[in-house]
């Protein structure tokens, strides 16, 4: 890709009888400049259009930059759907496609052809009906890339890691183990400099326990496995605070010292990233070999079909898809 | 009291070597409309004063009604320390000074002679190095009041009450029981409604786990014990909300349909209420048969002495207490 060319986004259009297909054409409408392509059916995407009663121009894609994207058009590398999609009762048989858009997309980047890939929510459930393991987007890229992964929450105002992400909060603290934690902060680590280019991220670590342990008042992981952590990397030259307790962690003052939060677990961080930056917190993945974004929501089957899913998730992800691909190029390209 | 009276608010200056008699002075220099009795040892106020490079009017209390009170003075319930405090520096020969000053004020809110009583910082380890078994204040009114309590914290946008407080995280979900979970929404409930004024308040109660179980795919407490708790309390017409998924619950649409949120752990919550509000959130404790209200922060010994601690959270301790005054009188006194 030369200089002025656009970004080349892929975009996933998730399960089809969810709202993933219109979301992409709203996003397609924006005026981001971004070269989209929807990895997805083409004739999927038309129907969405008609759903959301508007127009979009779809261009079969070759592959090539562009400087400019005319807003309301969409290069679209056709994965035909094997039945076709009823908003709001997602289709079993369409499990292998899906999966199909997710492999393109990732092989595309791993091949360079896109930048990045945005991906549109789909529907665990559904795959697993078709007798697939699956467990989401996350682990799938994972597992074809061979890679460790953490997942990051971000708005414009604050990043969060998660050492923990889905489990039941009684199991939390036996997942946290050194081995893991240095693994992932290692992960957030070379991500911050490699993905958002930050030269020193400054990265503060939550204790596990209400007042970070209180000193071994409430608690013991903190002294038994997230300090010696900390102070080994330290030593090893990562800029690290904490392990600071989540209540206070999070006020303006602390947040100027810091470039991004490891939180504990799910529920201890965010809360506090979506109840001030609902629609504009983006999911993202750290540890793989390329950019990739996501909505933070499901496919919202209930809406599906009407035209009226709200965009501003997915506008958000395909943002900062945008924005590291350019803050990494920084660095990797400098 | 007669109409025209100020509040009489009960103040407790707590540890004596902490920035607790500073604020009180600080506190008093506002025009705040109560008749502020501090109790605690009158030279001790003397000396805070000068600390902070301001005068000081005391009054001893007559117990009287005033109808105004001049910025900068403050009435006194003469309780003597043991020792001269050197701030910074705790003495346990106080620890019984100390003790003795919250008796009083929950002797005389349950005499009527008090209002409410507003806490200010005290050093649990100083008392429990005078030999005397004491986990805090909220323990300490408990046990005077035979009554269970439950801890809230609150800010002028949200009010979250907890169904654990400090214990380690691992220990959290074996402390969420039936019994112990229904005795706090009654609390929280009843609460609501005699001290807050809300006549038919709705609590918003968050999952344990993240998104709140997801239907038992992640942990089963949601199933197994909120939801029946919840259903049993429905039954007999409370207005309960959830179990919501902690991280979508504080979304501002969320929030317009409850007057409160429990919380089933410190971390769940309160990381929220602080990054929004720092300054202005208080610490209540409701089960009591007063009104109390505290401080959100500790003893800040390193600032003791200087003049310089900030007033905010006790002046917001002093408003809260003072707008549950009169919310409650309209409900109980119609």
């Amino acid at each position: 890709m030369n200089g002025s060319a656009l970004p080349r986004l892929a975009l996933t259009a998730g399960e089809p009888a969810g709202v993933g297909p219109e979301l992409l054409v709203r996003l397609a409408a924006t005026s981001l400049a971004a070269n989209f392509v929807a990895i997805t059916d083409r004739s999927l995407l038309e129907r969405a259009a008609a759903r959301c009663g508007t127009t979009i121009t779809l261009i079969d894609d070759d592959g090539a930059d562009t400087a400019t994207r005319a807003a309301g058009s969409l290069r679209v590398r056709h994965i035909p759907l094997a039945a076709p999609e009823v908003p709001g009762t997602p289709d079993p048989s369409n499990a292998q496609h899906v999966l199909a858009t997710l492999s393109e997309a990732a092989r595309g980047c791993a091949e360079g052809r896109y930048a990045a890939v945005v991906t549109a929510p789909l529907q665990k459930s559904s795959i697993n009906e078709a007798g697939i393991p699956f467990s989401g987007h996350t682990e799938f890229f994972a597992a074809q890339s061979h890679a460790d992964v953490v997942m990051m929450l971000a708005s414009p105002e604050l990043r969060v890691a998660l050492a923990t992400t889905h489990l039941p909060l009684h199991a939390v603290s036996a997942a946290i183990d050194a081995f893991s934690l240095e693994r992932t902060l290692r992960i957030v680590h070379a991500e911050l400099r490699a993905k958002f280019g930050f030269s020193e991220p400054r990265i503060a670590v939550l204790g596990l326990n209400p007042h970070a342990g209180e000193n071994g008042h409430i608690g013991h992981e903190e002294i038994d496995t997230i300090i010696p952590v900390l102070e080994k990397l330290r030593g090893q030259g990562m800029q690290l605070l904490g392990p600071l307790p989540a209540d206070t962690a999070f006020v303006p003052a602390q947040r100027k010292r810091y470039d991004a939060v490891l939180a504990m677990y799910h529920d201890q961080a965010l809360p506090v990233l979506k109840s001030e930056a609902f629609d504009r917190t983006v999911n993202l993945t750290l540890g793989l070999p390329f950019i990739r974004t996501s909505v933070d929501h499901g496919t919202a089957l209930d809406l599906a079909g009407s035209g009226k899913a709200d965009p501003s998730s997915l506008i958000a992800a395909a943002n900062l898809a945008l924005d590291l691909v350019a803050r990494s190029r920084k660095v990797i390209q400098p």
